[in-house]
């Protein structure tokens, strides 16, 4: 199979855009796996590589494939792969995890500090083929439909934020309703939160964070946020946080609406510092704030695996698009117009 | 007893400085204690309140007796308490929480939303008496010495903040060594911390910093603190970091020297917003980072106790001057002199 | 209204049965709540106490009113009382804590040491108005159904049990449907637990599990219960047993279907000593067990609120019987016949 | 290397005793580490091995060469190995965990359901050589002793039993004091343990107890155990209790010592089924009961090895006996005496 090619997104030299090239089909070592890539999402930073920001300038190395959010079905199996076998439907984690730092062996390989990324630090799933070590592989139920397992990796994201501490019966304001802001509130509702608050600027979001059951949604440039979430929290605030917008204003009015006692999960990366009000925000309310990066290998994935299959998470709201691999260059597009949420693509074509 | 007379420190008026007067000794209710003050001690928000600065005139109604920190022998008890009776050897939890919000009915008592702190929002332990609920007072073992029990409640916040997490076996930067900063250097040798980084600016701490028996005791101003920090901790930095100044560049510091997944608890409150690098010091650390404030009633009480009790706390180093309370006003001068840790003052003199 | 008189059910003397009297309306205490009762609910520990088995014999000392299970309206409040106001919707936490030991000071009252329940050792709610403490009161909001509010007793041991440890994305074995097991059934679901297998002999009580939504209703003499659970968790047992029977059999199939490093939470109470496989059971899988008593104070009563009020739980098939509380010994017998679940009483009579 | 022979203790055949025996130096992978010996430990399960009982007829497959403590310096490395080199000194975690099982990937492979132990399903460490898979192997700090070193499996059965839940200004019961219940001693007491109610049956250990600074120790046959704890916990229990024996009257007594709320640590392995007072000593208890199996891969490691390196644990007075390799029988012998708790071996003699 190595000396075949596949279509795939290239990210070819340092500068904006990408191109739609054969390549060759990627070889797989002992302990790799192979993947027929059926169905990819794209992801935030994939604009980014796209448009060669300052982050992508600092990041990538071309010529790169990106892509690290896919289902697909096993091609081939390196000699010591014992979990998987050919024609298996699988996902991946794909921050690969050194496996022998402190928080490799600790149970915390998610903040490992050697982690290397598929599809930023190395080729990725935007491709007709991906390579995945095993120890990533993710075998997933095949009641799980193509469009959900696609989308593993941003799920994760949610599934991981929501339940970092207590959700059961507790009030959350979830920050940011872009695809992972979205899936927060289906695993908020699906784990028996009590009410969720959807904040987000953007209107087409805003429509989509309905459609996702938020009990309420709002518009912090025209809602009188603070009081609405008082009025409904007994006048304490809200039990948890949920930030994925990354932007400072956002995080500074989550520890404005945050009870005594509560819980703060930012997920969504601010690019420059952020003035808080840590005596207020934090030391006087006894918060507890964490930093949500990737997805608790693999707990999280056991979670939400298990929450789809039987059937407790409906998240095809925030599936907005599905084009083939070819248009790559028109779902960068939609993304910019803020109308579409995830987009998904598909290497031979929408069916 | 209601018509005898008491000496106090008094904050008269809406202005700096304070007075010693006699005043009536303070009546009690049927569910409280009135204690008869044996050490009280001085807390850096003794010296606010006396500078009149800002956060003082916001929060301080004189006329006040301040004092939040003491101990003493029970004198009298109202009729419907049960738990102590006269004589017995006491201190007090100076938080007076209202037992009916969601805090305090679900074990978190020390955010309670409603509190009043004795000796801020009323009168406190600075004079010969000084009126408990029975709810408050906390029964000491008499085999605790009467310096050691003056300061249960700083000596709490170190405890409160120092066991908020994991730290057995763990390394923790220490930042800010005044009184609470040096306490916790105890607990956390206590509790088999493994290195403890003491970082402070000024000299005569760093210099109590070492008699607590700190592992590195550091000055930012001049040693390579995050190289001294990395070499020591396999490269990875410290598990825990107890923010005790308040100071901006410390909390940015602390952020710096956390490793990958650790812990900041945050107890020294800044007095303006800090600018903090939320992405890198926070989110892709998978950090945890806690407002800490108070102490656990009385989860942290029985803690401290028992580590006094049995003789695992060595605090002695930090308790720098005992004075008569008589000569309130140099001890005053003492703190500001930045030689003084922890004051103490006694009612009836020096012995 | 001292001097007037109410229904009541009374266990007169130290023989099996109850009367239906005439009583006076308990007189209350400066911080005491009066409580006309609206609905009141029979627990298992009722029919105990009216058949004067072993148990009760023990416990209880007559004369006594029953009753631990209702809600109400505030019919008057001592002089003391804030938090509530005649004709407010309660219910009422009926384990009165003494809020001055170890357990109840650490925020583990439901543990404390020195416990007295309402209805077993002070007269109950069997009548048409209870006196309850006011720190025990628990305001309803007025949403919640009464037929709900009148369970929340043992809808919170549920809730507690369920809640005691990781539930998400578990499956859980509840074994014995008594109603508190009917009642799990529905928290579980209401989590986002991944699959309920209930585990019951009694045909009724199947049914009631079925029509509660459990996954698998299995008859442990006719279904193999072990190979059913191993097929539908990929062969590692569950993730959680929440024992409700009390019965040793039970307890050793639980323990049995157990996956490695799961949790069992045992809240039905043996009668005698059970011979546990401690080696296999326990310590080679790395087993949690956990003894479940009463309700967390009040953590587990804002959690069920919170629950009940966004229409996240569905109880309605556990309550079975609906009765006049003058019809009360029928009731005793509708439960000896095992069909009856959660059985109803109305002071006021069925509407 | 491979052609070379090295010594060895070997069970030849199902049947007791053990023969000391010249076999070839074990091969190595390409991901495993070839260790020579310095220094290897006796465990009971050696004896179990020796004496061929009823656990070992079941269990080991001879010919086998036992033993799982020890440690030494890196002999050879296999081609893929990259974390040490030939020359560092390094003990070894024995279990070694399947890594793909729900447990692995969750961060619980001490409950491994697939784990293979290293001396008893395959060759360890009574030899010159051992082969250890490089996931295992832990390098140890120069600064650490050899003797030390050679314990870290039992020790860290200590530490992770110890470590299960709180500690700090808690009161234990540790109840067994072979070398395990000793460590036991020395971390309860490193970690600010208040009270430690050390509690066994033979006279020897009773001693080796006390050298090891257990608070008290204790003869179930002579002292009124149940009362001193009482006496010594303001009447409530033990916070805690490590049940290191195995002996079901040892276990019941361990739920009649404990605290309401408290934990029970259940690591000695009973060889038949317990009757437990379910009931009392645990529901109504609310009390936590664990079972610990092995040590936790690596925090239980890391959390050791940094208590060693810093001097916190004084665990010499648990190392009763040194013999060389060789007189393995006279070792058998001296455990069988009661008189011996840990005993080192010396492939090449005592120095």
């Amino acid at each position: 199979m190595s000396s075949k090619t596949m279509l795939a997104v290239v990210k070819p030299e340092a500068k904006s855009g990408a191109d739609l090239r054969q390549v060759p089909v990627p070889t797989y070592g002992p302990n790799d796996v192979l993947v027929k890539v059926k169905v990819a999402a794209v992801c935030g930073t994939d604009l980014h590589i796209y448009d060669w920001d300052q982050w992508a300038q600092n990041r990538i190395k071309p010529p790169l494939v990106p892509g690290h959010e896919f289902c697909g079905n096993v091609a081939a199996v390196g000699e010591n792969v014992t979990s998987v076998k050919e024609g298996d439907f699988v996902s991946a984690e794909m921050h690969v995890a050194c496996g022998k730092c402190f928080q490799c062996r600790t149970g915390d390989a998610h903040v490992c500090q050697f982690v290397k990324i598929i599809g930023i630090d190395s080729d990725g799933a935007f491709a007709e083929y991906v390579v995945i070590p095993e120890s990533n592989i993710w075998k997933i139920d095949p009641s799980i439909p193509a469009d959900y397992a696609a989308v593993l990796d941003p799920l994760g994201n949610a599934v991981h934020t929501v339940l970092a501490g207590d959700i059961v019966g507790c009030s959350i304001a979830i920050i940011g309703c872009g695809p992972i802001g979205l899936f927060a509130i289906a695993v908020a509702r699906a784990v028996g939160a009590s009410t969720v608050f959807a904040i987000e600027l953007n209107e087409h979001r805003r429509k989509l964070a309905k459609a996702m059951k938020a009990d309420f949604v709002l518009d912090p440039t025209k809602d009188d946020v603070k009081k609405i979430v008082q009025e409904n929290t007994n006048g304490g605030g809200v039990d948890v946080v949920a930030e994925m917008s990354g932007n400072g204003n956002a995080i500074r009015m989550g520890f404005d609406l945050l009870r005594f006692g509560g819980r703060v999960s930012l997920l969504g990366t601010p690019t420059k510092p952020v003035e808080l009000n840590v005596a207020d925000g934090i030391i006087f309310k006894g918060a507890t704030v964490q930093g949500i990066h990737g997805r608790r290998m693999y707990k999280t994935w056991y979670q939400m695996t298990e929450l789809l299959k039987h059937g407790r998470l409906e998240i095809s709201p925030a599936i907005t698009d599905r084009i083939a691999m070819k248009d790559f260059d028109k779902g960068m597009e939609r993304l910019k117009t803020g109308e579409a949420s995830k987009i998904l693509l598909y290497p031979n074509g929408v069916k």
